[in-house]
């Protein structure tokens, strides 16, 4: 899967992708993520790729011209499945959408900045726009990021142990039970005794047992649907 | 303010925290963002901070002692308002307690990776479980990153613009309305003619009407509150 990010700080998106699974994933070939800086496509001096709204108030708005452009020539280049714009207008992201995206191919995500991208780049160029949740953050670069992590780690190959991912919370409709590590006692804090029993149809019977009294507490309406 | 953020992969966080609104804050000492690597923390040979999940199952869980050393040394240094374990089983965030954490002195932050963390941290010393949403990613840096981000620039004096933060979606009730630059015309798509008006008056009633209709069409539940 390919994921062409325009961005007008590049550099903000540096260390997210170079570490961790998102790393693991390009080095297996997996995915491709490459940021593009939008300034490169600005054609005046200045490198401007933002102006004042119309009809006045605070805040600049992105101009059509560089992400037009961009667009325009990574589209000469491949096709592309969806040219994503991370708003906080956005559909909420989930992981059904996740799910949905990791089966694509080629995606472009604009990131936004200032007060919004002319909406006129929404009406022609975008075919979704995905806000990662309700609230407001300095530009599409960290959303993107998340968009991106939650997406490559469901693609087949990604994680090193397959049912790990489909363990998740959100991938069934429960929460996770409680895990518990060594030390078995810490401080005479200690590891509930159905864990030590040894008893696997007790200590999946507990985490069920668990993981629904949680989703309950906590987040009832994921029960609903 | 003060965030101490504990991680296991703290270079992944690099870029995020030296760009754009974060990097100004931090210059202007408005805000400092330490991120404290949980490997400095461990005292055995391996530096390991995880361990096999008792109960057996797949992935490994992060265990207690270099949390518990890591918050009981920062605890030394000061005093902290808050725990914040950033989790998918935790509230989900939105922008009414970003304004509230905004008012805080000194936060420490748990970024989780594996399977989770052993429940007895997060019993003994998590003050608050924060979401960014229902999806899952690789680990908890990306979503301390977008909580800094949120909540850094409320801070008065870090935007130089005090009103824009204010006129954001999500602080009214309505997602924005849509905004459009020069050019006025481009490639045959124009920017309505109100925006071009001058008049003050009608472009105020144009973008609440778009705004309210956005949401309608979008967020419906956002009105209902």
């Amino acid at each position: 899967m390919r994921f062409d990010i325009i961005s007008v700080l590049p550099d903000l998106l540096e260390s997210p992708f170079a570490h961790s699974i998102l790393q693991r994933a390009q080095k297996k070939g997996i995915a491709e993520i490459i940021v593009h800086n939008l300034r490169d496509y600005s054609t005046n001096k200045q490198k401007s790729v933002d102006d004042y709204p119309y009809g006045g108030g605070s805040g600049m708005v992105m101009s059509i011209p560089p992400f037009a452009r961009c667009i325009e020539q990574l589209k000469t280049e491949r096709e592309y499945d969806e040219v994503i714009f991370m708003s906080p207008d956005g559909v909420t992201f989930n992981q059904t959408i996740a799910n949905e995206l990791s089966g694509k191919g080629n995606v472009i995500i604009l990131c936004g900045h200032y007060k919004g991208i002319d909406q006129r780049i929404r009406d022609l160029f975008v075919t979704r726009e995905i806000s990662i949740g309700d609230y407001v953050l300095s530009g599409g670069e960290l959303p993107a990021a998340v968009l991106v992590d939650a997406i490559v780690r469901l693609i087949p190959g990604v994680l090193n142990d397959e049912t790990s991912a489909l363990s998740d919370s959100f991938q069934g409709e429960l929460l996770d039970a409680p895990v518990y590590t060594r030390p078995a006692d810490w401080n005479g804090h200690k590891v509930p005794d159905v864990l030590l029993s040894g008893h696997e149809l007790k200590i999946n019977e507990w985490r069920h047992e668990q993981a629904l009294l949680r989703t309950q507490q906590r987040r009832p309406d994921l029960l609903e649907d």
